[in-house]
């Protein structure tokens, strides 16, 4: 695999850049982002970090003059890291750098020996015979390609979501995976499957690109692979996680609100500077500046999550829902896809609402930003609200290419916030919130799917 | 700092072949460098992994066909990797990505916790009080940039080489400095530091560059830094390696031979493909090619050196012209910058050879190499040899505007080594050979100062 083919000189500029007088926005986006990855940095769901968090946001949201300004706990389903090592025995013994999946199982004390069984895709895991991995560990190949729209996440992903309840089932003893990430670093990429199935959970982990194309080719001279791992990670079903909720209030209350969601917990690898303080800096600094020439007409609410990573029953968009079913929403935003310019807009309102919908294109487009044919979708820290109260929806989609280099790595920092793009996001949210919280007339609810 | 002036669709396509089917080269070069990374991986000198090394690469050269292979076992002082961790504690506790430097000593048990105190410059750290660091902990910035030829390691990598013992001699319990690197990810470079000036060894650490932006943002709010570190690793003083020797024998024994060097061991983080598994694919691929139509004149010899990144007086090249003070040499050249494509020519020949120096020319120009002003160095695994037999030198200097992306870090893997630049090297070297493996003429020798 060639790393060569980015012209040099682009590196050189890029590169050049990381250690001379570092690059620094401004404003408040970059303040919350700076801020919380600089005096939080990685905030896991359910741990004590998480709980600063919450602090730092709401003393953040009060100088910032946000009103109703609370956290609001919940208890979650959450997981805690451990230990990670693990090594090829045979037939060349070499390390691996791994990182344990969140729901993953402790392996035995002294950890676990066995052979390493090689998987080219998912579906050749389907395809083995039931109990064919007994005692042993299974290897999970698959190819992640970027896509501008992060569209590739879906298909991708399930190696990750379903690879270790599958290789469970075929009674493997342990599972890795190639980690769910289209970089060549090595930095796996860490990020929650799931047993929800009642599959017998299983010590799960993911090596980085550069392992797994080790694995790859010493697979392909047919030798017998045999790996020792230690992973001691381990669930952590009932912690305490919380919401962090802000309003700013509008000209006329009885209007129903617009909800703006990011989720203020990231992985542990990182300090979550694109996923997720960039989405909640973003809606924040959208508000205040929506606002700025004069107080908007809806009150809008921010929704810090709290346990977004997790995607559980029990996550800070699930508790949301359930603490403010009584109050009325009229549509909802989220921004959780990193700091990269927004270029795709996708809607999904009501048919009563179509001249509102013609508002909002024309607002964005000035700023490069294209409508995209389907739905809009939402995401997870608003879904059980969009779908308790049928909510219209309004998608700003970033650019995703290189979102899945980053995205639950210890690569997930500050630096690769380009403050200009960052800027770019506030303002197109702005642009909307212009629009949308300043409708006088019904923002129809509406029916449909939509996706977590 | 701002990642994303690289072009989206550039880092797509960069990014994009690495899941899919690895584009995989042929040939002895790329033979070479996939063998050695995928069957022995990383070779820290003097270890285990680097006797396995040594008995890998006599196999390879004898199953090429080279002869008088050999494995010159000689003691060296080396280093061991241990465990290394380290946490700020205040003002904000953070996890930091850290690498114990070569010629650190342990920390204490239950690891070294401290004050830790900034300065943006090694120059800054000079201009310390005497005494001033007495039980604290030293972090030094600084800005390494890119340079097509690698230059500026010179003046950025003293922080690594010098910083250990300047921050020992004013009292510092311990050392950590921003990695000597120009990328921008989560992993920390290696390399070796030095306290052969007497200053007392103390535990030294590198870390990544995001590590180092987050300790100079926290430095600038003016609150005092505390840190925690545990680094075990230790000096191994008295270790086993060896060189690899090879020859190919040329028609004329009687006339001085052509040395064509490379090392054996790497940095254990990474697999050692630039460095130096390349540099040996090269100078033996080279050989052969050069050879394809017919016997060359001169015998050339390969060294793949053992132990140069301690770079001490027990190195690979020590011990080679100490071994080998009776062999008669004329000229000798050295691969060890990685595997990108060769653009810089530089000679250090005799006055008399002055027409040999055209051929060279002559004989690289039309592959886009460009000659230097100034002489030839050579490099670490030929300096004594060259020193005590005055030898001619000819550098073929590769494009480094990416090697200290990787260089000493756990991204030192296969896939970065573009198959076609690396046959743009052998094609080089091999041309070069085919002129001065060939002269029949005096190749003279030559005094003056050569670079290590």
């Amino acid at each position: 695999m060639i790393r060569t083919l980015i012209p040099a000189l682009l590196l050189a500029s890029a590169a050049g850049s990381a250690q001379a007088a570092p690059i620094e926005g401004d404003g408040v986006a970059w303040d919350i982002v700076e801020g919380l990855t600089t005096e939080i940095g990685p905030r896991l769901a359910g741990s004590e970090a998480e709980a600063r968090a919450r602090d730092w946001a709401k003393a953040k949201l009060e100088a910032l003059n946000f009103a109703n300004v609370a956290i609001e706990p919940f208890r979650t389903e959450a997981w805690t890291r451990g230990e990670e090592e693990a090594r090829l025995l045979a037939p060349y013994p070499q390390p691996l750098a791994i990182t344990a999946l969140g729901r993953s199982v402790p392996t035995p004390a002294g950890g676990l020996k066995g052979e390493l069984v090689y998987f080219p895709t998912l579906a050749a895991l389907r395809a083995a015979a039931e109990g064919s991995l007994a005692g042993k560990i299974a290897f999970v190949d698959h190819a992640m390609q970027p896509t501008q729209d992060g569209s590739g996440y879906g298909i991708y992903g399930d190696v990750r979501r379903a690879g270790p309840a599958i290789a469970s089932r075929k009674g493997a003893a342990g599972v890795v995976i190639r980690s769910v990430g289209t970089d060549f670093h090595r930095n796996p990429h860490t990020g929650a499957t799931s047993f929800s199935d009642g599959a017998k959970p299983i010590p799960s982990g993911a090596v980085s690109n550069p392992d797994a194309d080790l694995i790859a080719r010493i697979a392909r001279r047919g030798q017998p692979m045999r790996i020792a791992m230690t992973l001691t990670g381990r669930p952590n079903p009932d912690a305490p996680s919380g919401n962090v909720i802000a309003d700013l209030p509008g000209r006329d209350p009885s209007l129903p609100m617009i909800l703006l969601a990011c989720h203020l917990d990231s992985w542990d690898l990182g300090t979550g500077a694109i996923d997720d303080a960039s989405g909640c800096a973003i809606i924040t600094a959208a508000a205040l500046q929506a606002s700025k020439d004069g107080r908007l007409l809806r009150t809008v609410r921010l929704l810090w999550a709290g346990n977004e990573e997790m995607g559980s029953q029990t996550s800070g968009g699930n508790a949301y829902a359930n603490a403010h079913a009584g109050d009325r929403h009229a549509l909802a935003m989220e921004s959780d896809f990193g700091a990269d310019r927004v270029w795709a807009l996708r809607l999904k309102l009501a048919d009563a609402n179509k001249a509102l919908g013609d508002r909002i294109k024309a607002a964005v487009w000035p700023m490069g930003i294209v409508p995209q044919s389907g739905p809009a979708h939402g995401g997870a820290d608003i879904s059980d609200t969009v779908k308790a109260q049928k909510l219209a929806l309004v998608d700003l989609g970033q650019d995703g290419t290189q979102y899945f280099d980053l995205h639950h790595t210890p690569d997930d920092t500050l630096d690769k916030v380009d403050p200009a793009a960052l800027q770019q996001n506030v303002d197109a949210w702005a642009a909307v919130l212009k629009v949308v919280a300043n409708e006088p007339g019904t923002i129809a609810p509406i029916e449909g799917a939509t996706e977590e």
